[in-house]
């Protein structure tokens, strides 16, 4: 398959190399494809990855993943254009978060979510929330974590969330472990875990690590 | 012990009913302690039991529940007064949701929490948020759901998270069970769940489940 990877990021990069490695044909999108540490990653990615602006790269593939950071990712997707985001499938594993590393983060406001705006601006396209819950080595090989962790998704589109379940099976989680928390303002649910995964993250002092859900 | 639980909805009577089978002296603050169903509840609760206002329950106790509905919270504790509440321990049950039916839910903004509003507000008081997470029934029965689930609390006094922790053991929640999310700004970890929470609640069709955290 042609996936596009929007953004030339640590998240951006693992989601790009693990696909490589599953044999997908790989364009990871970026403002200035021409920057060193784009070239220096091509080198590695083998034959199926190229780079290229975020239009060149929404314009080659029918999966197009979000990974560029929250607060940038609306400007990104602009830059990318919505005729060439029409009628594909977006991925937003984005978290709607300015400085990472400030601790309580500053998320946006309670009442929306990034991938809501997103599929609120880009009508045409069909966006899935998914991973933004776990770090980006989880995102690709869920077997990090040990036990019955989860993966949620939530998206309007049955169909496209029925391509990134494939997608996220295909990085190795089992169909039980994927939750669909309905449509696309179950994105506020997912987007909302970011402070307390940076909280978790911080006592356990690494990042291997996931929500489960237990229940009578 | 002697704890109060300010308010007289579910939250409020599940806690307080469960504190008076553990033997605590138990009094439900409320805006007008002579409404029906607050007597109504006071027959069925036994002798330990008493009702009375906001600021009557806030004087009788060293350990304060915070039971009112998250948006009405700051009015009542202002009504109990920070006189009546300096030098307690308050425990924070509350969510800031308005109308708890709402789906999605609408949240103050994520870039405070109220836990950390009544701890500045109410400097005198020693404050932890706690239990806002899982449902009325699980908070006091953890047993309800099987396997290993959590219950998070934060806030800035060691002591007073001590004292919490032994209420939530009371309560049959295992120390193991029990994490840390450091200072009071942990609330926001804890308050943003609820999105995820109604979700949950929706799509099992019942509220006997809660989060477990994996790691490696």
């Amino acid at each position: 398959m042609r996936i596009s990877v929007l953004g030339s990021g640590i998240v951006g990069r693992t989601l790009a190399a693990r696909l490589v490695d599953l044999r997908h044909r790989v364009v990871i999108g970026t403002r200035d494809p021409g920057r060193p540490h784009i070239t220096r990653w091509l080198r590695g990615a083998g034959e199926l990855a190229r780079a290229g602006t975020y239009a060149e790269a929404a314009r080659s593939a029918s999966i197009v993943v979000n990974a560029t950071p929250g607060t940038a990712t609306l400007d990104a997707l602009h830059a990318a254009g919505a005729a060439a985001l029409a009628g594909k499938v977006l991925v937003d594993v984005a978290n709607p978060v300015g400085d990472p590393a400030a601790d309580p983060p500053r998320l946006r406001t309670g009442d929306r979510s990034l991938g809501e705006d997103i599929q609120a601006t880009f009508t045409q396209t069909r966006v899935v929330k998914a991973l933004n819950t776990v770090s980006p080595s989880v995102m690709v090989n869920p077997k990090r974590v040990p036990g019955d962790h989860v993966a949620f998704i939530a998206g309007d589109s049955r169909q496209a969330k029925t391509m990134v379940t494939g997608l996220l099976r295909e990085f190795g989680w089992s169909p039980h472990a994927i939750v669909d928390l309905g449509d696309i303002t179950g994105a506020r649910s997912m987007e909302m875990l970011f402070p307390l995964r940076q909280r978790l993250s911080r006592s356990l002092g690494h990042t291997n690590f996931n929500l489960g859900i237990l229940h009578a």
